[in-house]
């Protein structure tokens, strides 16, 4: 027997006779703890909680499969894990909780946090997510991140900004439709409005939030109450008129890709449903100038594993303790620079681009100054 | 930056291209989640959930250093766990709790263990030890054991089985005294009972306990009501009259080894306090046939070592779901079979014994069936 997955503990010192014993474990050991106990930022140099994350997932909303419970989730967490490694030297620890009332994520969380450099919130439904992590970023002194929410944000932002470039547009001009108001909807709305995009329109599967729409959640009301400042109503399709940008993160299939024939001069389509686009993809670009998707054989994949292991490598090695919207918008900036001469079929980096960790990890460490 | 310390997350899988990040990551990881929500079982095939142990501390008795609180507890945990990979291939995540009650502590234990093979709770104060580990045992699925309790009390026990073959003593016929009425004190008690020895007196810093003892916490209460079945009484060193065997796991220095001479024919003497013995081991064995400590620089040295790796190997090997005392005898006989031949200087086998990990984990998967 032995390990299996994706991921194993290695020691980085050897055991190979007494003395090492001795100095790896008891007695040796006991100065180190004297040490941290005297002073505890020698934590960071005597053990490795500078350089650990948790990846935290309750197995509520997993991938495109959905509430899969918590050992169902591991998978996903483990692969993650070895991204983090592999990419950015980080060491990630999947964490899977039973609970899923807020209070008691917040609770388990904080309780077990004080040797661990960052937590990556993932596969968290909504609009629970949204709560845990206002908590956890108040309450606890490192940086809380939902990749389904801040990781999504940022890559599409930075795609987006890329996407401005190829048709000559600026963010503060367009017009925005998001497609989506659950984890990923929210977060991408509230860094474009952040990062000065003047017009989104956000709609569910009910349709167009505005001031009239009824039984929202409190981030879904925020959302109606901040967004749509031209009353836009009714299906999503007819909120296309006019619009700039579309950025679906919702349901494969759920729009004809002549709907984009309403939309502005170059539209810019981002179908980012799993495991499909909102839109066939392969006809898309007869109606759009930029089309982007979550998919690996089509031009611009818009792929959080663009976001997360040089984000945590920035986040650690600055030593943030909170990680808010100057680190959101800073990624997706160093993310977006990374491509030279954008065209409409190059608007995000390789992920196996080597700049793309340590460029965005400086952008990251930055933000601690 | 990036890793310090002992210990580091390393990914089994590679990802150097895309096909291996699709396959690592989204889309591939998605059969996975799937193959696990249908049948959680294959959660053992498919991840590392099977080989993964939670090292736990609150960091309230850590080594001889005492109450340091979590942070400083973690050297020890990745020590600790550095010796879990390298001698038994067990992949052991160090955990260190802020909480300190017992229902806490059991709460946040019991969130996070849905993706875990066992725990090993580690530097936990008594007399809390005893409740959360009864409770954890209780209410978790996968087996429990606290190493200042049940490790030393496992070696302990394998010590004095191959001490008695050196002195040709029988374990029922023998009078022992253990002083310490701690995590180390209370577990080596209740195993020897378990074992067979007919005749135990436990000393705490007061002396001997009996049923005229008074402010006994419940676990003192428990061992005054089922040990000195002859009603001895007064100071520790008063309690050696006729004993044959004395375990000390208190503290250094608080035993003159002239007092040894009261003992019956062929002493055996264990000093396990930290970080020196309850007496002179220099000039122990004038008054003594066996001498142990937990020193690396004598004979017999008594380190908890030589059991959790292996134990936690058999534990995980057998997916045992507890680990009660008929692990812990298992593991203490496999232990003391090792050592052919015993003599006075030799009770315990080497830790880097090649035999030892399968011995033992062979030992204690044979008690799954």
């Amino acid at each position: 027997m032995g390990a299996t997955g994706k991921i194993e503990i290695n020691p980085t010192v050897h055991v190979r006779n007494h003395d090492d014993l001795a100095a790896v474990y008891t007695p040796g050991v006991a100065t180190e703890v004297k040490r941290v106990a005297d002073d505890s930022a020698d934590l960071f140099t005597t053990t490795n909680a500078g350089n650990s994350v948790l990846i935290v997932s309750d197995g509520s909303a997993v991938l495109g499969v959905g509430d899969v419970g918590p050992r169902a989730a591991l998978p996903v967490l483990e692969g993650k894990a070895a991204l983090f490694k592999t990419f950015a030297g980080v060491d990630a620890w999947p964490l899977c909780l039973n609970s899923r009332g807020v209070a008691d994520i917040v609770r388990t969380l904080s309780d077990i946090s004080s040797t661990i450099g960052g937590i990556n919130l993932e596969d968290v439904a909504a609009p629970r997510c949204f709560d845990i992590t206002r908590r956890l970023d108040t309450e606890l002194d490192i940086p809380v991140f939902h990749d389904d929410q801040h990781g999504t944000a940022v890559i599409v932002l930075a795609a987006l900004h890329n996407a401005l470039r190829v048709v000559g547009k600026e963010l503060a001009d367009v017009v925005a439709v998001v497609s989506g108001a659950g984890a990923a909807g929210s977060a991408i709305t509230r860094l474009l409005l952040e990062a000065g995009v003047g017009d989104v329109t956000v709609c569910d599967s009910s349709g167009v939030l505005n001031a009239d729409s009824q039984d929202l959640d409190q981030e879904k009301r925020w959302l109606a109450q901040n967004t749509n400042a031209h009353g836009r109503a009714g299906a999503l399709s007819d909120s296309l008129a006019d619009a700039d940008v579309f950025i679906g993160v919702s349901a494969p299939g759920i729009l004809d890709v002549t709907s984009f024939e309403q939309m502005r001069d170059d539209p810019i389509v981002f179908g980012l449903a799993n495991p499909e686009p909102e839109f066939d993809a392969g006809s898309a670009d007869r109606y759009a100038t930029v089309v982007a998707t979550g998919r690996s054989d089509m031009a611009n994949q818009i792929n959080n594993a663009l976001v997360f292991p040089g984000l945590f490598r920035g986040l650690l090695d600055g030593r943030l303790h909170t990680c808010g919207n100057d680190v959101h918008l800073a990624a997706a900036h160093a993310i977006a620079d990374l491509v030279d001469q954008p065209d409409d079929k190059n608007i995000v980096p390789d992920i196996f681009d080597e700049r793309l960790v340590p460029a965005v990890s400086a952008a990251v460490s930055n933000c601690a100054r």
